[in-house]
């Protein structure tokens, strides 16, 4: 049986709290026997929540890239690459890879764009570090998908009561 | 040189007053000479505009499916249908080959994925009939680049004021 | 009704009396009322089809290219540009969209990925200016859908066979 | 340092000695410390495949599918299955994500596109189990990347001459 996959999405360019918030949300992802997919660049909130994964053994950690080989730019953190190199169309392959899509604020068109596609191929979204504005309008174009976490020991637990558990490591199967 | 295209997105489950207004906008972009481009299918704001533009001799209207020529289903108002069979990915293609990009609500999953790919990639959104929540958070997602029109008269006066010339429909050139 | 679009795929680093056939060609698709569909470059076969094409009143040129707009490179005889920015992928776009392929040499790997694709989502493939190994290959594969035309004029007389009538052109419907 | 990826690419429709072939190289590719990447299907040569490497243990599969996950039917042996929903532009994903790609037979619609698609955007291709007819057609095409191998030993050296060393399994490292 497969593993849970979980998709964290987020600004490329963001630095300060919100890329520690990442870090600390891919650790408890990889501590909880799940795959981290992220857009898999060497930038912000997908770079730290892929080195936070990579700090617990057996992890992994699935990069969806928008360029090709050549482009580079992948994180260091990043097991697996997949080089789409379909520019932004990429980031509908993000959302239908993941079970369960976690978005770092959705104020920035990307991540805007990736919560956007989940919602609308069904799958359960959760909002962490988005402000009253985002989550007011978000919530109301989620139509019951759309969840908002305070931290991401919160966002964890509202990952399992949608049904997901923890499973074993990688190493320990 | 080419004309002008102008992507028009919407709710494919729409029906009354949206529908009106859709229709209104296409026969505008028409009348301008423009291309209208829309996702296609025969159903909502994109079936509706397609058939205002349709109404004035010599438009041309282009369809972006989601799906292969199998699937059907396009808009009997379309010249030109693109099959890309891409699923929601297709979106991305609709606002990379938009000028600028008219949006009907932009509180449904589908339409707001296309404001949110079109600002990724530097597009002008006009948003139509979107309800003052939707633009304040969109507002502030596009970084200049979010228009809010009041009604299709207003949406072309803007779409004008960004540069975007009438020209020559196909017939007379 | 929608018009027939034959796509035509060909290298783009071609000239000489390869771009001399695929411009007769280009005149040939657009004179019987059809759509011209290509890669959408301003090189090689694409251009030298859509050239033809436009020598004749009414004719419709569609590209499908792989970048995005800021990218250029789209042939001067492009009537619609599709901006895909998909890279590659959009080879895949280029024959769900074409009722019918047309294609040069193939054995260039860009031009042999659209033979392959078009055959394996079921569209017959008119080769033009293969040699005898790329045909005996090719067709082999094709199981059936694979048309092999000695000249411009074999080669619509081909597509008509398959049921793809002339039609008006655009002006005078 | 990310694994070395090899991508195997063959007829879903194929049984008997296709499937021998492709399994046994499957756990070579796994006992390399490599990367197993195929389209993902529960058939024919991908997973086959994907089958021989889980007999490896720490072995990695990644199936890149051509559908949604709802459209199901994903080999058992795939560790991470990458939903694009693209239907066949996906082939351009499998290749783009490839360190090298080995292709059985080459002479299916879909194979043959991945192996044009592979050679344009300029990775190696080891070819198993093709006739005298296609080795002739692809090597010409190929302009240098293109290896013929006469059984998985034969593509595993082929692969390693090519620069790529075995490494650690997932397992030791």
């Amino acid at each position: 049986m497969r593993r849970t996959v979980i998709g964290v999405m987020g600004p490329g360019a963001e630095g300060g709290a919100l890329v520690e918030t990442a870090r600390a949300l891919g650790q408890l992802v990889a501590l909880n026997g799940w795959i981290l997919l992220t857009g898999g660049r060497a930038a912000g909130v997908m770079d730290a929540a892929s080195r936070g994964a990579k700090t617990v053994p057996g992890s992994i950690t699935v990069g969806i890239l928008p360029g090709d080989q050549q482009a580079g730019g992948v994180s260091a953190a990043v097991d697996i690459a997949i080089f789409t190199n379909l520019g932004d169309a990429r980031n509908a392959v993000n959302v239908q890879s993941s079970d369960v899509v976690v978005a770092f604020g959705a104020a920035t068109p990307g991540t805007l764009s990736e919560v956007a596609l989940a919602l609308k191929c069904g799958k359960h979204v959760v909002l962490l570090c988005a402000d009253e504005t985002a989550r007011a309008f978000l919530e109301r174009c989620g139509n019951g998908l759309l969840h908002v976490a305070v931290d991401p020991a919160d966002a964890i637990a509202k990952i399992q009561s949608l049904g997901f558990r923890p499973g074993p490591t990688w190493l320990n199967e």
